[in-house]
């Protein structure tokens, strides 16, 4: 394939991405959605915008990719032999990468646009659909271990990132280690065979 | 107190309230909350501007009390002896009333700009304490039948209502009654004695 870069991990063209997807969630944060361009973008990564058009195409594409790059990086997926661990591991890290500015900032503007934005809508649906599925590997290992019963992997997932995430955006309630801790006890408790 | 109107219920005062709050959450819905003035929610309920700031004073104030008087009418704290159906039909009326337009504009609009308002998240946090406190007796009234053992009834409210608010304004993943179900068997299950 001449006409597309190859991407290798560390080759330039993985550089490039990761400056403009890094760039992208800067730009969201400071200029908020409204104000998010490919242009802007484009500007701040220091790179052409017409690559921005073709590789991306809309601001949606590009934000879709920057969260799940996020996600990819920081909150990866533990496998300590233990739901329980593996469950703590998991919403810990899911917490802190939502208190970013960065990420926080993307996700309250999807809750406050996505009704009045379908492109929006979307993306954060194609996200979230991906990410509990990758999220419910801890789950489907520990049915396989044979610690819990079978078990629909996404509800579980929800049923751990669901409280913080409602102390995080919508009640201000702190969300301390001891919440996280109580959350995935009751849960890891509910799943006891 | 001769300044103050009594406030019977069914009295002109109250009706006045009913009115003026009704007339908040509208305008909210249809003009955002930059949109939101006290003179607009006056011209919508027909009532004079002066009642409205001598009243409430700011249109936070407003919006807190017109969400407080949503939930009690429309989420009433039920008694039916299990923790089960208590936690059930708390889930239920909470979640119908988040997915009415006026109080998904509400809190959608409270989760995009409460870091950037802080008179606006401390009306959110003063809900939420006094709201999770109400929905709190379903769990102490189950702790004092000794249906569970004792436990701080915050966190298990928030571990029914959590997932749903996630769903419906994060994930858009669908809010159907199973997943209320499931959520609130596995929370039952995990105090389970």
């Amino acid at each position: 394939m001449p006409e597309e870069p190859r991407r290798r991990p560390g080759g330039r063209s993985a550089l490039v991405r990761a400056a403009v997807l890094e760039a992208g969630l800067a730009e969201l944060a400071d200029a908020g959605y409204h104000g998010l361009s490919l242009e802007g973008v484009a500007r701040r990564a220091g790179v052409n915008k017409t690559t921005l058009y073709r590789r991306w195409g809309t601001r949606e594409a590009l934000l879709l990719d920057a969260i799940r790059a996020r996600a990819t990086a920081r909150v990866p997926i533990p496998d300590t032999g233990s739901l329980r661990e593996d469950l703590l591991a998991l919403v810990r890290a899911a917490i802190a990468n939502l208190a970013t500015r960065e990420v926080q900032a993307a996700v309250r503007a999807a809750v406050a646009l996505s009704p009045h934005d379908a492109a929006l809508a979307e993306a954060g649906r194609a996200f979230w659909a991906e990410r509990l599925d990758v999220d419910g590997a801890v789950v489907r290992r520990a049915v396989e271990r044979g610690e819990i019963a079978p078990v629909d992997p996404g509800p579980v997932v929800e049923a751990v990132l669901g409280p913080p995430y409602f102390r995080l955006l919508v009640t201000g309630r702190p969300v301390d280690d001891d919440f996280l801790v109580a959350t995935v006890d009751l849960v890891v408790r509910g799943l006891a065979r």
